[in-house]
């Protein structure tokens, strides 16, 4: 999935559940089958695919069927624009309290 | 709210809606009233106080009444624990990938 690709809504929404937040957290530390991100998950292999449904749409894990087995890795662009959408609005609060800061530091002298 | 009161499952799923986002990136920009807030949204006030409601219950948003005027301004502590969660997870896959590059180094040899 390109960048171009990533719709924020979705990729903040799928982060939004505790359990897709298990599987890209399990997923960071390396590729791994659909069954084993299941074992320690305590819901049905059923719910795990639904969850690697909606976290593949939004761009955050990609999975690839080889042979019988369905492996799932970390997608980096979904997190990366969540990372930036975020790093943006620090960049602008951080921006105007460097303002701020000046303004009183003019009022000062 | 302090730090260890942040729900990060509120906090993502806060961020998931379009117009919640629009309200935080206008609030990025300088603490403002209500009615400045709805102003530019196509939507009624009662609409905009239910986003702040959310908004201000997942540690993103703050509100203050003061007088007869209610303003909004940004709370870090929301942003700040979704942007820790999401570096986290980068730090793991580069560190996975770092051991990737060292291990295919090694074979090299």
């Amino acid at each position: 999935m390109r960048r171009g690709k990533v719709n924020i809504d979705r990729v903040f929404h799928a982060l939004g559940d505790p359990t897709r937040r298990a599987i890209v957290e399990r997923l960071s530390g390396g590729p791994i089958s659909v069954s084993q991100l299941a074992k320690p998950l305590a819901i049905t292999l059923a719910a795990v695919v639904q969850h690697l449904q909606i976290l593949e749409t939004s761009g955050l894990v990609h999975t690839e069927k080889v042979g019988r087995t369905r492996t799932c890795r970390i997608e980096t662009e979904g997190l990366s624009a969540a990372e930036q959408w975020i790093a943006d609005r620090r960049t602008e609060w951080e921006h105007r309290l460097d303002r701020l800061a000046e303004f009183l530091a003019e009022e000062e002298k």
